[in-house]
C-alpha cells in the first residue's frame, strides 16, 4: 500500500515547502540547509512562504490548490503553526498523490477534502528529527523539514511514529456554501495578490448554467475570461482553481469593492 | 539551424520563469509542478514574479536585461498576460542565445531589439499543452509552462505550431531617446527596488564623454560609482545593465526626486 | 588544510546567496545565470534577498544564523555592498564549515565570531571574475558570484588572490550586552518579519535561570514557547536562533511595543 520511492532516481524526488515564515529572514534557508544535510539530491520547490502569519485558512487554500499539480510521490511540508511547542500533534499523511507533513491544526483539511488519506501517523519518532530536543518555537526546522526529507528519501510513513485514524485529523470549519431553490449562498474564502475574490462555490454548482453573482449590492454577470469585459469592469467567472471568482479586467476587485474575507455572495 | 538540446545532460537544462503572479499565492508553484510532471530533471530559475500586475513594459525591461546572462539553450517562459483568453497569440521564438515562450503582446520586444529571431511559431499544437481545453484565465499553467518544459526537453520549435514571420511579433511602443546637437532627450523607463532611476539612454550615447543629466530641474554630474559621491548625494552613471541611471549613494533616488516612469531627462 | 570539493558529486555542491537586491528586479536572476554559465550543476539556495538596502547589520545577523545549518563545504556568497566600486576589499574566507565570499565591510563578522577563519584571500585574480573589467556598480554579478561558482567547482581559495591575515577583516561594531551583578543589559539587534524582537543576549546568559526582561517599562516573564501565554500576550523566551527574544503569541511584538533596532533591554 505504501508508495515506494525507490523507483525514482533520487535527483527526481520533489519536496515542497509552504509556510508563513516570509522571505525576509533566514528561516526558510535554514530549513533548506537542514534538508540538504539529510539528502543533498532532493529538489525543493517553494509553494509560498507569504501566507499571512498564523493564517491557517489561507495555508489550507493554497496547499489544496497546489498539490494536484505535482508529480505522484511528491512530499509536501507545510508549516503554519500558531500552536508550535504546545499540544497540537505533528502528523504525516499518505495520499495516492503523495505525502503531507504538517501540524495537525486544520491546514491539511482542504487537501483531505479532495484526496482520501491512505494512512496517517503522529510524528513521535525523534530518530527522524534534527535533534531529539527540538526548539519549542521552530518545529519547521527541527521536526517537519527533517521528517519530510527522510520521507522523500525512502523512509516509510510507519517508521515516523504510531498510526493514527485519519478521521481524527483536525478539520478547519469554513462557512459552507448552501443551495436553496435556484439560489446559491457562499462567501469569499481567499483573495489573491491580483485582488481577485475567490468564493467557496465550486465549479460544478454553476457548470452549464447562465448565472450572475451578487456581492455588496453589485450584480455581476458570468463570462468566460477577464478580457470579455472592458478594462476596469467587473466580471464573474470560474477561476483556474475551479472556484467561482469575481475579478476586474486589468485591475483589483478587492480595492474596487472594498471586500474582506468571509463577505457573503449570492448566485442566481 | 535549430539548436539541439541533446548535447546537454538533461539535468543541466535551464528554464527560467518571469511573471506578474507574485509569490504570495500558489500560482508559481502550480507552474513548477506542471513542469516537474513533464520533466523532473529540468532546472528552473525565477527571473522575477513581482512584475507589477499587467505591466508589460516592466516585464519587457527585466527579460531583456536577464536573457544575455544565461547559458546558450536556456528556455525563457515569460507570462504577463492581460489579454489571456482573448485574441492575442501565444508564441515561441528561437534565438542564437536560447528560446522565448510568451504571449505576443510586446513583452518579447526588448529581447528582440537585441537578438535576431531565427524562427518563430504560434503555439497551436495542444499536444504540448497541459490539456487540450485550457483554462481561459491561466495560460501560464496550461500552455506556456508545459510548452516551455517540452521545448527544454528536446521538442523542436516547429512541432509547437505553424511558423510565423518574426516581423509580425508585437512591439511595445516606448518613447525613444533622441539626439539634437549636443543634447540627448530621454525618459525614465524603469525604477528598480533601490529607487535607482533607469533611463532609456544607452551607454554608447555617453561613452568617453563628460556629461551631466538634468531631471526636474536638478543637474547631476556623471561619475563612476555610487561611492564617488557622499552618502545621500545624487549621482548619474551608466548602470550595470548598460543604461544611463540616476541614483543616490546609500539611498533612494525615486523618493528623493518624486519621479515617476516616463519622466523626461536631458543629457548635455 | 583546504577542504576538497572533489569528494562530492558535482550535483550535490551547494552555493547560497544573500543580498539586498530584492526580488522585484532581475538582479538575482542575472547572478544565477552567471553561475549557471560557469557550472550548471551547482545547486543554488537563496538565504534572502530582502535585506533592507545597504543594511550590513541585518545581513550579518541573517548570515550568522543560516551558515551553521548548511552542509560542510557549502559556499556562501553574500552581497550587501554600499561601498561597491570604492576602496573596500573583496574577500573569500575558508572555515571548517565551508566558504564565505563577500565585500569586506563587516558583513562576515557575525559568522567569524562563531567560526575560526582557516584562511582568507583578497579577490584580485580576475581570471575567476566574469570579466576583467567589472562594472563599478554590480560586483555581485561580476566578481562575487563567479568567484563563488569557481570555488564551489573546485578552484582553491589560494588561486583567487593573495592571502590576507583574517585578523584584518572588518568587524561591525555592535553594542555589546553587559552583565553587572544580577543584571544583564543588552539591546534589540534584529526584528524578524513576525515582529519578534531579537536581543543581542545569548542563550548561555540565562540558561537554567528564572528570568524576566524589561523593555520600555514592560516587565515580561520568560517561558518556553509562544503558546505558554494567551493569544495577544507578551512573552520572553530563548528563540530558535539562540538569542533572548521578545514576542507576542499569534501577533506582532514590534507593533505592540513600538520598538526600533537598538532599543535597550534589561534582564534580571
Amino acid at each position: 500500500m505504501i508508495a515506494s520511492m525507490s523507483d525514482k532516481s533520487p535527483s527526481q524526488q520533489l519536496l515542497t515547502l509552504l509556510s508563513d515564515f516570509g522571505i525576509s529572514d533566514e528561516y526558510v534557508a535554514v530549513i533548506k540547509g537542514v534538508i540538504a544535510q539529510i539528502n543533498p539530491m532532493l529538489r525543493v520547490v517553494d509553494i509560498t512562504h507569504k501566507i499571512p502569519p498564523q493564517n491557517i485558512a489561507a495555508a489550507r487554500f493554497c496547499l489544496m490548490n497546489a498539490v494536484p499539480y505535482f508529480p505522484v510521490g511528491t512530499v509536501h511540508v507545510a508549516v503554519v503553526d500558531p500552536g508550535v511547542g504546545g499540544k497540537r500533534r505533528a502528523v504525516a499523511v499518505e495520499l495516492a498523490q503523495g505525502f503531507l507533513v504538517a501540524p495537525d491544526n486544520g491546514l491539511l483539511s482542504g487537501v483531505l477534502s479532495q484526496n482520501r488519506a491512505i494512512a496517517a501517523v503522529e510524528l513521535t519518532n525523534s530518530d527522524y528529527w534534527r535533534t531529539s530536543e527540538p526548539s519549542s518555537t521552530f518545529h519547521g526546522r527541527d521536526i517537519f523539514a527533517p521528517v519530510g526529507a527522510h520521507l522523500a528519501s525512502g523512509v516509510s510513513l510507519q517508521q515516523l511514529g504510531p498510526e493514527i485514524d485519519p478521521e481524527t485529523l483536525v478539520t478547519l470549519n469554513l462557512p459552507e456554501c448552501s443551495q436553496k431553490n435556484d439560489m446559491i449562498i457562499g462567501c469569499i474564502q481567499y483573495i489573491d495578490h491580483f485582488g481577485n475574490l475567490v468564493t467557496n462555490i465550486p465549479e460544478n454548482y454553476v457548470q452549464g448554467k447562465n448565472w450572475s453573482v451578487e456581492i455588496k449590492g453589485n450584480i455581476i454577470k458570468a463570462l468566460e475570461t477577464y478580457s470579455d469585459v472592458k478594462i476596469g469592469e467587473l466580471i464573474a467567472l470560474v477561476g483556474s482553481h475551479g472556484w467561482v471568482e469575481i475579478a476586474v479586467n486589468s485591475s483589483n476587485a478587492q480595492l474596487e469593492l472594498s471586500v474582506k474575507l468571509g463577505e457573503l455572495v449570492e448566485i442566481s
